[in-house]
């Protein structure tokens, strides 16, 4: 056997953990069986046994390191999650040295965005770079930012909070007390919300019903992506103005729209870029989908 | 005699050359006698005399490097100034190896944002962290950024192009090609050229005059100001929910202008940046002044 890593991702509804080898190769993959909404003792045991069922698969004496990323604002130093929107039973407990406690091995935590922007520069879209900014644009838009190969934290491990970044100073409010945040303006939230303002559909509306009717001509629907392609690339412009990074990735379920709104975002981001209209700088797709984050959570230990 | 490096400052009408020992403190300084008109052959001249005459005073054995500071784009590979607005004759050359070569020593070529960035790290405002953002507002704005103590260059050195970030998308033309850019709204240049708009002066008008003009209780004055202080309070949010670094530094003249603009910034940084709100995370004064850039460019060679 040879050395391998564990990677939890706590993003969704349930957790799911995985061992990959130090090349990149999924190993093996185990999904929790507990709803998060089950509470703390629960979503604890799940994730301790999941691990210890990798662990004794794989052999203990070969497991480089646990790495688990978590949605929210993660303190680094006291391994804590200080906000989290999916798993309030998990704010402001020490998971990592509880989980860690219970394995007797070692555990790295870390925002999921930034998790996910490590995995794809490790065997991803970004693996010819070390240097990378990553959005993913879902239900909200979470960023990632990898400098020198590592990921970019911050003095109290919340960099990279690119979704609240204001892209139309008197725009949309926001639940962080801002207006005009570019996921207030680029989500799939923000797409059905204004599709329900301008009367497309009810409640039930979706993104895909949205990027559908855009597609079926409907310029309504179509201003809607366009929007959002003029927030992204302002976005994009500021991020290449201020890092110069080769490359910006993009990734998350509102990529299926990518013909909709990344044609906007493109010319947007050149107007507003010197150096992106004058120089290599590439923005393209992410390739590693959901697994992203599982294979940058299992990464940690080797990006230390 | 102790180890000291030599830095030159290219960022005004005529070069200033330094000698700086390794804990900070100034050796001496010589003023070139060139004007930046006279033309490449005077100025390189002029920079070769300057840091000789240097050498020779505190030792030629002890000198530990030399760093050029220089306004605009640098190929930091080539040691090329792509892209100079103040000294056009300089640009496209190879003036670090040529100087190099002249001079017999190696040479470290940076931008001059860049290097003031450095310097106020060093032994500035900044000589408590590692990590910083400063911010040159002057005739434009400038951007240096500093990572684990060290300049953030970006691939093509185009990093910290933090004076044509968009703060307002549909704001005024810039002549980079973008429209709204930061420093279209809160330079001195833009200060001015507001209060030209709006009838408070001619052609002359300082931004120092807008300044006294406020104070004296001119509301037309005031809300210049006041839209300065929105237009850098955007700008610092989107820096600070980006970076997550400790410290953020306003440098260059305008900050003589500091109660008039400063109050509205940081209400403004902080209504939309959840991490500034909630954190200890300052912004503050620049300290070193007009010496910033020449300090940080003797730094480099230290810096590596």
């Amino acid at each position: 056997m040879s050395p391998y890593s564990i990677g939890v991702d706590l993003g969704g509804t349930n957790l799911r953990a995985a061992a990959v080898s130090r090349d990149g190769k999924m190993l093996g993959k185990v999904s929790g069986r507990t709803q998060f909404s089950e509470g703390r003792e629960a979503i604890l045991r799940d994730m301790v046994e999941g691990i210890e069922g990798l662990r004794e698969q794989f052999g203990v004496e070969h497991l480089a390191g646990i790495g688990i990323g978590v949605p929210g604002f993660i303190s680094i130093k006291e391994g804590i999650i200080r906000n989290c929107n999916n798993i309030a039973a998990l704010e402001n407990f020490p998971i990592r040295d509880e989980i860690g406690h219970r394995l007797g091995a070692t555990v790295i935590l870390e925002n999921d965005a930034n998790a996910a922007a490590l995995g794809e520069k490790w065997i991803g879209a970004g693996r010819h770079v070390d240097d990378l900014v990553m959005l993913t644009l879902g239900t909200g838009i979470g960023g990632g930012i990898i400098a020198g190969g590592r990921v970019l934290r911050g003095v109290h491990g919340m960099a990279g909070e690119l979704g609240h970044i204001t892209v139309v100073p008197y725009g949309n409010p926001c639940g962080c007390g801002n207006q005009g945040c570019v996921e207030k303006h680029a989500s799939a939230t923000s797409v059905t919300a204004q599709a329900r303002m301008l009367g497309l559909g009810d409640e039930n509306i979706t993104a895909r019903d949205v990027y559908d009717m855009a597609k079926a001509g409907n310029p309504k629907a179509q201003a809607i992506f366009q929007g959002m392609g003029e927030a992204l690339g302002i976005l994009l412009a500021l991020l290449i103005n201020t890092f110069d990074f080769p490359l910006y990735l993009l990734a998350g379920g509102m990529i299926a729209g990518w013909d909709a709104f990344a044609p906007t975002m493109i010319a947007e981001a050149k107007r507003r870029s010197f150096s992106f209209r004058t120089t290599d700088i590439s923005v393209e797709k992410a390739e590693l989908g959901n697994e992203a984050g599982l294979i940058g959570a299992a990464y940690l230990p080797w990006s230390e």
